[in-house]
């Protein structure tokens, strides 16, 4: 059985890996555009993890991480089948102003070019009170730690 | 532009109309197998509504409605572009657990045999209280009253 | 029963409704960012099919729209039971580039500013051949016809 | 970082590990029903690979396995950030119709009964022709030595 690749992290980048399934797919038989949304929520998810802050514990806490912009550039299709890495890289904290930017690419160990880049990608989220809805005067310790360990 | 037929109810039966878009379908071009859940939901959310009770108020007053048993028996494929009629009938009441019938057909006017039969369901529900997530003792008044008009 | 306000044009816009479901919502009881994909998709083909083209009929000619950009603002929340307006426009056709507007809005009476604008988008495709996947030299005339349309 | 745990056999189970993600909750906080459909979907597709058949090779050769029953029963809520295991077991061929059981458990090193049974729930599927959308009169040889793989 073919295992899925590992969460890792390579020269900045976050890399989470899916497969795509039946239910990822549209009437055209390739990925449907708002599946990536869901993959890029599941990588920056295990990111945070990986530098300590489980999106559990954030919320718990009273804090949310709603997206206040998101932007996909879809440059080819992904097929059914397929290993996909979602690559995340802590783009900058402009004031509380969190930005991740994205690489998904289909693994094709039979492209002699390498991987085939499907999608690119950027969201941004801000920290607010899980109660009041209302922004946060500062970022949360768990979760500025957590930001200079993904710059670190 | 055609217009979805509005809820209605005929013979018992809560008829809620969708149509079909890319998003619901899978690779073989027809409705995925999980997309009818959505419709169930939404056609159950009008038929309560329409007996006096908004998910949402039942949700602030405190109580939650937890699916706790699903049945699903796939007749015929539905097809991008259809217009879906999710019939649902409020069954039985058996002490605290509400059972709703389903039939879920594609409206298909060149059919000399009229609509085309997809799916068959049955769902059933308790409430519970949302902050323990326990189950109540009793309805809640504002179902009841609300069980009482689907019955009656 | 209150309906859902039917698909109309207005200034230019197209409107589109819809009611927010317990499955569009997540944790934090508000809907889920990737939602809104969805409701942009629906209403832009209805809005196609307000101007002569059904979605399915273009596929089944043998053409295809993938979405190639995606920008979403998210402005506010919209909450659970709440009916959205889905409000869209053409925007530009670059070459065979197709650029739609959005701007989502929560229907909301108790406000005396009007609704309350929750995102505004922009989402752009291109027509490419089903079987080869690759982007058109022309505009299909069904598809011509529909924009200018949509434009008139 | 925690790594989820690879998929695996153990007394007839296979074992696909997934993890609840915000885009898998609704309102509640906790795992919205219609979710365990995508997961039965993914762990049956490992499954099947597992036993030399790649869903988009049997896809490829004109064969689709669309379900005809499903059925959930929805024990204990499973929570944002958990781990589950979505174990499945080949149960039973009549005819050509292929039946898969599930036990959803949610992992829960911190209970002394053990991981907590979140659904059971059950699946069939018959082979069609992907063109004629008709029931095929035998198992393809392909699914047949997959099933006898499973089975022994």
């Amino acid at each position: 059985m073919t295992e899925l690749i590992s969460p890792s992290l390579s020269s900045g980048w976050f890399s989470y890996a899916i497969r795509v399934y039946p239910h990822h797919t549209d009437y055209a038989g390739i990925v449907w555009h708002g599946s990536y949304i869901t993959w890029m929520e599941e990588a920056r998810v295990e990111y945070l993890r990986s530098a300590g802050v489980s999106f559990d514990q954030l919320v718990a806490a009273g804090v949310d991480l709603p997206v206040v912009d998101l932007t996909l550039r879809y440059h080819q299709a992904a097929k059914m089948g397929e290993e996909l890495l979602i690559m995340t890289k802590f783009s900058k904290s402009q004031k509380l102003r969190l930005t991740f930017d994205y690489e998904i690419k289909a693994v094709d160990p039979t492209n002699p070019e390498g991987d085939r880049l499907c999608v690119t990608a950027s969201v941004s989220l801000v920290p607010v009170d899980s109660q009041k809805r209302k922004i946060l005067r500062s970022l949360p310790s768990l979760l500025d730690q957590a930001i200079a360990g993904l710059l670190g």
